[in-house]
C-alpha cells in the first residue's frame, strides 16, 4: 500500500513539483529509518496534524517527547510560515490591550513575567536544523546547550513589541527561565543583542532547583517575587508550566509552541 | 476601498462561484448593518481568524462576547466542516488513552466529569441558525432556552465514543452543567436520546447558585463530590471554566468551542 503511494507520488512529481521536490524526497527517504512515535512515544494512527497541534496548545496532550513523525513537515511549515508569526502577533495584541487597560501603582512593584525560550527569544535557527527537525528528532541536551552558548538567538518579534510597550507603561520586567545559572552571562548578552535592553530580574535555574519540574521551580520563584512585594500582573510563556501553578499572575498568555513539551 | 473590493468580488462571481454564491452575497450584505465588534466588544483590526480561534482555545482571549464579525464565515465553516470533528476526535482519543492507562479502585468512586453543552451534546442545529450565526450575533437567553427545551440536541460523536469507552472500564459518569435545574426532565430525555443512557449524577444549576460564575459553581460542585468520597480522574469541557478551579480533576480535556465564552 505504502509502496504504491510512493510510486504514485514519484510518478506525479515531475508534473506537479517545485524546486524543493528533491529535498522533500530525500527527507521522505529518511522517515522509514526513524522510530515512529507520537505524543508519549507510541505510534499514533491517522493523526491529523492540525488537531495534534491544537491538542498540544490546549494542554490535552501532555508529557509528549517528540513531534509525531507524520507532522514534522506540517510543524516545520507552520513555524517557518506566516501563521506562527500571526499567532504570536495576536497573543501580543491581546496582552498589550490588557496591559494598557491597567492603572499601575507606580511603586515599581508591578511586574510582567516572561519566559525566555520560544517566548522572548526564538530558537528557530536551531530547531530548523536537519539534526533537530522541529522537535521530530529526540532532544539532545548537549547540542541544545551548545546553541544556547552561541548567544545568537533572535527575538520573537511580537514579544519584543510587547516588551517595548510594557516598559513605558511602567511595568518592571522579570525574565524567568529554566536555563541553568551558568549561562547567565551569555543569556544576558543574547537578550540585549535581541533588543531586550533592561529588566528588573533575570532568574535562571540554580543548583538548588536542579531536578525540580519547571512548574514547581517557576511557582517557587514567582512566590518569592510576591513575598518580596511584587505583583505579577502579566505572565507569558510558551509552556503551560510557565503560566500555571502558584502566583501564576492576574492574566496569563500562552505563546504557541508545537515543537517541545516541558512539564 | 471596501466598495472596490465588493465590486471586484461581484464582477468575478459569475466566473468562479458555486451554488451557494447567492447566499454568500446576501450574508455579506447584512454585515455593514451590524456593529463591528471583536473579543470584548471593541473593533479588531486586521484580525486573523485562525489566530483568533487559537487565542480563544488557549485562554489568551477571555471575557469575549461575540465571534468577530470578520470571522463568522470562518467559524461557521470550521464548526460544520471536518476540522472541528477531527479536533474533537483527537481530544477523545487522548482521553481514551489516558482512561485505559488507569487502574480503577473498583469501589464506584472513580468518576469522569462531563460538561454538557458543546461537550457531550451539540447545539450546532441552534448555532447554525441565521439568527444566531455561530456566535457572531449577541446571545439571546430566551431563544437559547427555547432550543434547550426542545430536547433534541445531538451528541458530540467523539465524546459519546469516549463515554461508551469509559462505562465498561468502570468509570462513573457525572454530568455537571450550568443549565438551570428546571430543565432536568428535558435534559435527561435529551441525554438518553443522544445515547448517554446512564450516569451517577446529573448536576444542574439550582437557585442557590444562580448568579455565581461557572468557575465558582463548578468548583463548588466538584468539591462536594470529592468530599463525598469521589475521585475526579477525568474532567472534560468546552470552556476553561469547566476544567480550572478547585478539584479540577487528575487530567482535564478541553473540547474546542470558538462560538461562545463562559467565565
Amino acid at each position: 500500500m505504502r509502496l504504491v503511494v510512493v510510486f504514485l507520488f514519484l510518478a506525479t512529481v515531475s508534473a506537479t513539483c517545485h524546486a524543493n521536490c528533491f529535498i522533500e524526497q530525500v527527507v521522505h527517504q529518511i522517515h522509514p529509518l526513524r522510530p515512529r512515535s507520537g505524543a508519549g512515544g507510541y505510534r499514533l494512527e491517522n493523526i491529523n496534524c492540525q488537531s495534534w497541534r491544537l491538542a498540544v496548545e490546549t494542554k490535552n496532550i501532555i508529557n509528549w517527547k517528540l513531534v509525531p513523525e507524520a507532522c514534522e513537515g506540517y510543524i516545520g511549515h507552520y513555524m517557518l510560515g506566516k501563521q506562527y508569526r500571526k499567532d504570536c502577533e495576536t497573543v501580543a495584541n491581546v496582552a498589550i490591550e490588557y496591559a494598557k487597560s491597567l492603572t499601575l501603582a507606580g511603586d515599581g512593584k508591578d511586574i510582567w513575567v516572561f519566559d525566555i525560550d520560544e517566548t522572548t527569544l526564538s530558537n528557530m535557527p536551531y530547531y530548523a536544523r536537519s539534526d533537530v527537525q522541529f522537535g521530530a528528532l529526540p532532544y539532545n541536551d548537549t547540542k541544545f546547550n551548545e546553541w544556547v552558548a552561541e548567544g545568537t538567538a533572535p527575538p520573537v518579534p511580537a514579544s519584543l513589541r510587547l516588551y517595548q510597550t510594557l516598559l513605558p507603561l511602567g511595568f518592571k520586567i522579570v525574565f524567568l527561565t529554566g536555563t541553568a545559572e551558568r549561562f547567565r552571562a551569555i543569556r544576558t548578552s543574547n537578550l540585549k543583542a535581541a533588543g531586550y535592553h533592561t529588566w528588573e530580574k533575570l532568574i535562571l535555574k540554580g543548583e538548588a532547583d536542579k531536578g525540580t519540574t519547571a512548574l514547581v521551580y517557576k511557582s517557587k520563584k514567582r512566590t518569592e517575587l510576591v513575598n518580596s512585594g511584587y505583583r505579577v500582573l502579566g505572565n507569558m510563556g510558551d509552556q503551560w508550566s510557565d503560566i500555571l501553578g502558584d502566583n501564576a499572575g492576574d492574566r496569563t498568555f500562552k505563546v504557541p509552541d508545537p515543537m517541545y513539551y516541558i512539564g
